[in-house]
């Protein structure tokens, strides 16, 4: 035993809980996937301005030698999620080529129901019929693509709603969208899942259509066992229990998947776990219990609107710090928080989750990072690469 | 035509909407029927202090008296809402004999799950399979007495809800509740409907168990025909859409009925349309709309912790304010509504909306309440009575 | 005495209240000015898109001239806020002209400190002190500009904050704002008052630099008389009290002025008064109480990014509904107000605001239109003339 | 050097920035000392009831007793606030020699201007200038008191506000308190502290007269040097930056102290660091930035409405989670975060912080207990104890 081994073999003695080893934990932080979004190595800002970054990509070829970046240095972040069309390609061959080159795969697709004029009023939920065809045939385009690159997820989010009162009825907009979303539903392989993603507010200012997890999850009930909600982070009204719903979703077999990302007031502007670490790691242990009673597998992706950072650090920064959380969250020590919540030990059972939280987790990763052929600290490493120096100006 | 129903008629001919009649606007108004609780004439207040009123009632008798006189006064509020044990009685005979001597009826029955030590944990979520039972037996209770004052709904409202991180078991807590619920719906006649309240926090300050009318309409549909969703205006985070769940629901024939309130930040606090008055004639304008599509009866109830104004003045001013906005929301030009919406005139539709909201709809009230043998001016009234001088120092 | 008088002397008999005239209302409804946004009849947007009005103005010269048509129509929007340099011009005198040409008068600056990549890390509390002088330079090149229209107001707004914990240090960038502030603040004429806008976020999301009245009026105080406090009504936290806000600021002789709009949740998105009406008719409350006891002369703008409603019909929207419930909060009865404040009576207090918030002002602003020489329904007037058709295409 | 000291020797080299030695982190760490409120060990609630726990204190007595094993264990709350009337009593000498006996000092007076019928419509605020009368009475009685119990701290929370529009005049309220508070100030010694709280809402629930940090300023300001603010962190509204006030404050030598705890919605209902430990975190930061610069001292209290954790366990909880986020706090390398700041660098700024908050201090708060006294785990030690044991059933 060398005395690396000695160490982690000591930091599993003062840290792992009963009847969980090592080996176990190192394996389940090797098999989390986390996707990340091909839009998220691109320019991106507020409606006030966009920041233009020299090194932002720009090219779809460009996104996915990024996301491939953050993928060699954390070793979990194997696939990257398109948007069409603005990663639309008429040889997608060469796309998928470039891809495995890159040591990547592509994932979900996001269909785009937002930018064109004709869309003011809503897309699937429009009042005019044409439009909503056309919304359809958009989505419909977008399935066939996922046949064509193999991709599971049809990431469904829709911009509708309306921006004053009175401006549609909620109850028509409500019978179109059943319509729609069945007409894109059946067009499906029984191999895809539709990813149903709820939003409070924005760019809809008085109602969104699909306005909360309650009216997702309605939307994938009516449709089938194809369909399930997707929980976007910065989605919620401020004070929202999201672990409460996520809890929810898995026991109802619902939970489709994630959009990572964190705010402090609005929406999903900010880099996961940058506000709140605690909600991110509670939200991790909603899904560690739920691993241990049935099976589901959620999609992982991150969903941030950050415009500040450097993209392809704040992708790493970010996949890092939900692998941190979801390290601690493995930690937790489940039966005794039981044993505690039977008792109604409300102190004891916080001071659990709390022990978890608290824990050094850099021993652990390491070893994670280790056997996934990773640098021990991925963030330093790539800003040390040649890659990271090869883009600095791309786009000068 | 005398020159009252002249000026009745000119105002007609300038607000009604075409193809509306004065009797058929005046019909739906006298047949609104709002329930107001007994506990609302009685001292509340916040956790720093209860302000006692020397007019406030005591007793169930006097609460019931009370109530009859904002029945008397408005001529739409025949019935009281009890909530047990506050209003239990050995002797029911004489309570109803008390109820029909003042002119009113008793009505929905809620459950007390919240105040005795025993409940810290929760109620029918409670990990201890001891006191479900316990709370299971006070809902079964409840049911008898319903039974014996021919009362309709069942009035669920739970304070059950965890204060910490790791306290209980979302899951576990959320299997306790559909088996409870389960266990009480089948007491129920089949002529009584469950109204399943939600709420977004407080008593319980982490998480609470019916967190949203998701939640609520989950267990609902669980449970069956009789079970619906209730709204309290006050339940929700800030900037929620509460006239689109409100559609949503009757869409889904699942609205039971409505707990009226107003608030500015948090809660249940203030009076019916004290603070928007705008939304709660949205609210009507979605139930109007409502009316004309389908038949439902949702129950109209009055529950609002106000505690600096005096009580049946209060009360009378809510019942007001909403026949008000529900009068306004009769004017609206629902057919012009639905012409602008679909040709997508923004401006055009909200104008529609604000026209009838800013209706001077006094000539009309004075109408209704005419025809119901009310006073023109139900809180003038009141305050001029013998009733209100006769209680001024009920307590001293 | 014709009817039309008539009619009026009724509605004065039954809605003025004791002590006020007619004459002494339709006064101040004609004096109140709207300023109106050059940048509000341009296409404007979210961050996910911008839709393409046709006939939305592109030229600072269109612009005024769609601002002069709501002035045309409503007589009280005589003035145009400019931005720069998104209205900035080699020939002022020319835009001076045709301004004038049109009716209208050139009002408040509003220089741009935003839109460049330099300031992504802020303007004037920028850590780059050459980016802090650039910003400098760019408010006194909009001073020399307000000297050159005779312009009154510069208008500070910031996207001065930052996205994430450490990014900057609060208090350097507090130390810098005073600096670069008072710098600015120099320059100006003693006839020109600096409004200093608040913001609690966006597009800065961990902190805003300016990010609430206090703050703001902290800097106004530092500054000296000739600078103020701007409320602008989207910016604030949900659940803010805004009418207590604007009388701490009257009392404080720090109320410079207004940005007007509404919001359901997070910021300016909306026209005014179209969510919550009654809000604004409180603000206009404190307003109408303020000027009964000293001399200040707020500036009162229009600021609202709505962008699915077309522009010019919005603003004129936007402006009536201002005055409507300006007119309704001149009808309150404050004498009878302040008695039943004295006596402790909160029903009656708030059934005296609810009287003059009910009340119909058509006929008032009948009068007042008609004095100002303007048709009885601005919108109605507006849609139905030649400017609209004859710019429905400006742009195809 | 035994092997405990050359453990937190490699553990100082691991987690000490740069020109930080252990002993001045473990000096700050012992300085520190944290108040903790009389009320907060007897029995407390939310409206709708308050749990009766059978080992709550009930006399000030056994509060002071409780207090005292909270700092026998933690070592760092050496004071105990106290709350007129609750604390009153006839002899104050035996008091002080009761707190003595048991290790402790008493602290911070809170007047209670809230808990009488007559408070109803305000105290200090109040219309009634008989009820102003008497609430300035009650807080010129209380120091009284702290002359007798050498008490530094007045601490003024005003209930004071209202439920409805229209209920008072903002800006005649703003008066009375400038001048009630003045009458009050007055009367303070030179070596005393008024602490100016303020509150977004309740009880009040349409405006509070101290709503926020800017109000609260105000008043201070106005007063005088012996004036300042309190922070408590759960009077805020939903998304604000507590940081950016608390270095606004420092920077303006107007910070009073804190109250603190945590919540996820409303108010200050939940125990400290429970929700979001990582905003408290950077509240230390910037209170040990400060630190550096200049010299204040604030008062370090807790004030949390928890009902449901044991009073004892959850208040030695609560000093632990504050101690373990001040020392993390002062792991930051301030020296880098400002060099990060300088060449704007987001990332690397963001991480800094992150690698100081993502620290175990296990070690580090050993070796600051051992130095205290007290036991490395206070928690674990005083659930064995037998002063728990004899409490268990004090109240039954």
């Amino acid at each position: 035993m060398n005395s690396e081994n000695m160490n982690l073999s000591k930091w599993a003695d003062n840290n792992l809980p009963k009847g969980k080893s090592i080996e176990e934990v190192v394996s389940s932080l090797k098999s989390q996937e986390i996707e990340t979004p091909s839009w998220g190595y691109a320019d991106s800002g507020t409606r006030f301005f966009v920041f233009e970054q020299p090194q932002a990509a720009r090219t779809t070829f460009q996104k996915i030698s990024d996301a491939a970046q953050v993928h060699k240095y954390t070793g979990i972040a194997p696939r990257v999620a398109l948007h069409i069309p603005w990663d639309k390609t008429d040889d997608w061959e060469e796309l998928l080529a470039h891809a495995k080159n890159e040591g990547v795969k592509l994932g979900a697709v996001n269909p785009n129901l937002f930018q064109e004029d004709e869309y003011k009023l809503g897309s699937l939920a429009n009042p005019d019929s044409e439009i909503r065809n056309k919304a359809v045939n958009h989505i419909k385009e977008c399935i066939d693509i996922m046949k064509i690159i193999g991709s599971k997820h049809l990431s469904i989010w829709l911009a509708d709603g309306t921006n004053y009162p009175g401006q549609d009825s909620f109850t028509a907009r409500k019978h179109r969208l059943e319509e729609t979303l069945a007409e894109v539903y059946n067009e499906m392989d029984e191999s895809m899942v539709m990813l149903i993603e709820y939003k409070f507010f924005e760019p809809s200012f008085y109602h969104t259509d699909i306005a909360d997890w309650g009216m997702a999850t309605h939307y994938a009930g009516k449709l089938g066992e194809k369909a399930k909600t997707l929980v976007d982070l910065g989605h919620h009204p401020q004070g929202t229990n999201i672990e409460h719903i996520v809890a929810f979703l898995i026991d109802e077999d619902k939970l489709g998947g994630f959009h990572f990302n964190n705010r402090k007031y609005a929406d999903d502007d900010l880099t996961s776990g940058s506000i709140n670490p605690y909600e991110l790691f509670l939200i991790y242990t909603e899904l560690v219990k739920g691993y241990e009673l049935k099976e589901f597998t959620p999609a992982y992706m991150i969903d941030q609107c950050h415009n500040i950072k450097p993209k392809i650090e704040a992708m790493i920064q970010s996949v890092v710090r939900l692998q941190e959380l979801y390290a601690k969250a493995l930690l937790v020590d489940y039966q005794s928080l039981e044993q505690a919540q039977k008792k109604g030990e409300v102190v004891e059972a916080e001071e659990i989750l709390q022990k978890a939280y608290q824990t050094d987790v850099k021993p652990l990763l390491k070893k994670v990072r280790q056997e996934l052929g990773c640098p021990p600290d991925p963030l330093k490493a790539y800003l040390e690469s040649d890659y990271r120096k090869k883009i600095e100006k791309r786009n000068k």
